[in-house]
């Protein structure tokens, strides 16, 4: 199996893109991608989204995009794992170099949201669900969560302020992204005055329907550095689902498909969780980063929420998440996320995070879920 | 690059199954495979679906279908490239056992329509159009199907009794099908008094919405025959985009991605057209079998509908299409599609497919087109 890169990476700012497009997005963000690898073709094209077809009444997507972009009779193809649809891409991208069949493949994630009414949005989203039991009840994510939520607050005495410190370190980190959605600073109080959408869970522990689009070329390790001199190599990738309803787990505050994917990711590359310089979440709402540092081995159970609230994610802490944002101040554009944390890691891989630089990181690592953590990639990225 | 077989194939019968689910069609399919295979488990699974969360409001099928198959915390996915989703949902499988990651990997395809009203499913259907230009000026893809022909019959001097004859042919195999719709054999008059649905394309010209799921189980070929007695070899894979809107085609007559994705299946394979005993087109509509046997080397341009016409695309004749009914009888379930004609190839290559058996077969041919020949994949199949 050969080894694999990235050797481009680009991407347009999280919004609401109202006058754009779902193809002029892509195309954007994946010619900016090529423009960063210096290439002007590739042999082929996986494109990450999750409900085109509810969201903006288009299908077929690997073809629009192949199209528009000019890229030719290339093979192109969409990738569907509901949130978490960014990073599957980015792993059956992976697939089609490793196997040798291809040498330069495009991966874009893209979705826009903000066409459809707010309303259906919900609605669109909830088809990540098991649809005829959860959403047929009237059960929508942010329920899903705040059920989680609670439970977790019960059982391990967190508290809301607790989660507030990841919409803090959001935040704050989103003010320094050019590509970030919320670019602005908030403080605790914020968080903790912002309505409850289901309680325990708040407007500040959730992100937001928003339009982006993010791409990476990816290219064989062995000749990577035809292109770049700053090649990240994608040393282990990992995928696991769980139960789909939420109501047939046999455990709520454990996420098994986040244990098992990061399991066979640390494996393959051969890392440990202490390796991890740069770990992005996938934060859609503030349980899920919670969980996330405990199920990918950071932390023990229980004491995710806890981290955060004595500083220790910060881009200088201990556990530096979400470091240009994650989805709550970057944005959560569903099917795009996955892409857009691959290309925020090789930012901080490269040096290149500006003021939200990690201190010379080696390894990152990135969680897109999908679903109430039905489905879930983990993709372990490494300086060259 | 590993070489990789199939070991186990399922399918339920197309139809309209007004009593069952998405989910439970697929399962079906699934664990009728993985029963052929003798395999109580698999490495991960692939989906090949269309427009699940348009027609029955359901995404994230991949973790759906893994959960209800108690597949366990495997990776799961769903590929989508329009009505080639089944097709391409099987290249995309062969690259996880191609790569070495898998070994043993599901790919099945589903997709339930019936429970979308049929104007409704017109319309989603035309998602894998360019919906901005063509679906919004009401271009379904019986219309866009129909200008193509309707040139078709201008240049080459083709009649309508010439493509009724790929209906009647698809009708005579379906009769020998237990898993095909309509089982009833027709007369060239039948098709020909059908009603214009957008003239000059007839009612018998097309295919219908139904609902279908199918499944084929995957394995390096040098572990195969632990499995089966029968491995039948994905000898070459090829896919290809063209533009996604028939307006911007330089020619009109002439599938670009046929003629691409078949140019890389083929160099794969290392054969070529004149060394393929079975060929499955798709024949969502007659005129697109008629350009297939063009494009994909049979016979020369033009020559598609008259070869029908002569009775040599039956099952004795020197261009075997359809051979369990094709897209018109045995259903065109659209993103499973892909899956059944490889289902039914291995069945041929099995020397398994009773009444419709060619001769004594060794490699088949699989066409599987998605929006208006758009995004097109081809698969070449090899009896070891």
């Amino acid at each position: 199996m050969r080894k694999v890169a990235i050797i481009g990476v680009g991407a347009i700012p999280v919004g609401e893109h109202w006058g754009t497009s779902l193809r002029d997005m892509a195309v954007e963000a994946l010619l900016n991608a090529m423009d960063d690898a210096g290439v002007d073709k590739v042999d082929s094209l996986y494109v990450g989204n999750m409900a085109s077809g509810s969201f903006v009444e288009q299908e077929n997507l690997g073809t629009l995009i192949a199209d528009f972009a000019g890229l030719g009779h290339i093979p192109a193809v969409k990738i569907e794992a509901a949130c978490a649809s960014g990073g599957a891409a980015v792993q059956e991208g992976f697939k089609a170099v490793a196997s040798g069949l291809d040498d330069i493949v495009a991966v874009v994630g893209v979705e826009k949201m903000t066409d459809a009414w707010p309303t259906d949005a919900t609605r669109y989203l909830a088809y990540a669900s098991d649809a005829e039991y959860e959403l047929f009840n009237g059960a929508s994510f942010v329920a899903l969560n705040a059920l989680v939520m609670r439970l977790y607050m019960k059982e391990f005495g967190a508290t809301e302020e607790d989660f507030a410190h990841f919409a803090v370190n959001a935040h704050k980190n989103g003010a320094n992204n050019p590509y970030a959605m919320f670019k602005k600073v908030i403080k605790v109080e914020t968080a903790l005055r912002s309505p409850y959408i289901a309680d325990p869970l708040k407007l500040f522990d959730a992100s937001s329907v928003c339009d982006g689009a993010a791409a990476v070329i990816l290219a064989p390790l062995d000749k990577a550095k035809e292109f770049t001199d700053t090649p990240i190599e994608i040393a282990g990738i990992g995928r696991a689902v769980d139960t789909i309803n939420l109501a047939n787990r046999r455990e709520l505050l454990r996420l098994r498909a986040t244990i098992e994917a990061s399991r066979r990711a640390y494996k393959m590359a051969g890392v440990e969780p202490k390796d991890i310089d740069v770990i992005e979440v996938h934060d859609a709402f503030t349980i899920m980063a919670a969980m996330a540092l405990e199920d990918l081995g950071f932390v023990p159970k229980g004491q995710g929420a806890k981290v955060a609230s004595e500083g220790q994610i910060a881009v200088d802490g201990d556990y530096p998440i979400q470091t240009m944002g994650g989805l709550k101040a970057r944005g959560h554009p569903v099917g795009a996320t996955g892409v857009y944390q691959t290309v925020e890691a090789v930012w901080q891989l490269r040096i290149d995070a500006g003021k939200n630089q990690v201190p010379d990181p080696e390894i990152a690592l990135t969680q897109n879920i999908g679903g109430t953590g039905s489905n879930i990639t983990v993709n372990i990225l490494r300086r060259v």
